[in-house]
């Protein structure tokens, strides 16, 4: 389970993250999302991606279930090769469907971390996440700490986010 | 490409082999294979599957290119967690079909490699394997050392020969 929330970067949120939590590290995230060759992700909430960091990963992300947050099923898989990888998948059919890249900085905070997200095109957010379901409510305080009410939380992923502005 | 060609073992080829070919190690392979949400593999000559041997390996295999050996386009990706991978094939639909488990010695001869299969359930083979389809003709070279016509290659693998055997 990938337990985590987002919330859209205000003013005083970065001085107040500074002084609350660790940093940990910077680095660049480029994602590629795929389209199913036989199933609408868009309907059923769900998302493949290769991602390209340090290391290469392939992601599945379940469909949404919380309400206030954007917790949901996550299995990764660490691969040796980009391109293998994503020859594989678009000989089975899947298909190459969006970019999202960003720069995260990473800051530690008790069991939580928390993402300062430049994202390309869609601007800047944080993202806190915990490890456990239970510890939902610890998002929300930290949450608070750094100025937000639950009801800003943002349930939306960055891909979902991209597809909207495109939209408008 | 992936360029091979497999013949039933018979009588004195190990004998030739061994005096022929260098001994380079032997290794257990199980390997998984998957059918498509929404494709006939069996129609459509490709293939996926996770290997477990030292390491764990995702492969896509495409169509068979030549009719004299069971040559095909490879598309092989290292994975760093077999329960992982498997997981995130079975929530994007791919369903576990056969597993096909087998121990393989392999030999060296100049640019070729032959392996000695021992494969569950169905018996003994040799395979050849050079890198490049322009050395097609090095596999019935070899072969015919070991004792085979060209007319003895079986374009079938290993999992076509179970689901055969399964039907009778």
């Amino acid at each position: 389970m990938e337990v985590e929330a987002k919330f859209r970067l205000k003013e005083g949120v970065i001085e107040k993250l500074e002084k609350l939590a660790k940093f940990v590290e910077e680095k660049e995230e480029h994602d590629l999302y795929f389209s199913h060759p036989c199933r609408d992700f868009a309907k059923t909430d769900e998302a493949l991606r290769l991602r390209i960091e340090k290391r290469v990963k392939m992601t599945y992300k379940g469909p949404k279930v919380d309400c206030e947050t954007k917790t949901r099923e996550e299995v990764n898989v660490l691969v040796d090769s980009f391109e293998n990888a994503f020859k594989l998948l678009e000989l089975l059919g899947f298909k190459k469907f969006r970019w999202v890249k960003k720069v995260r900085k990473i800051f530690a905070l008790e069991n939580a971390m928390i993402c300062l997200d430049h994202v390309e095109g869609l601007g800047d957010f944080i993202e806190i996440e915990v490890q456990e379901f239970s510890d939902k409510e610890k998002i929300f305080e930290i949450a608070e700490m750094l100025g937000y009410s639950r009801e800003e939380s943002i349930r939306s992923s960055y891909l979902e986010l991209i597809l909207e502005k495109e939209k408008n």
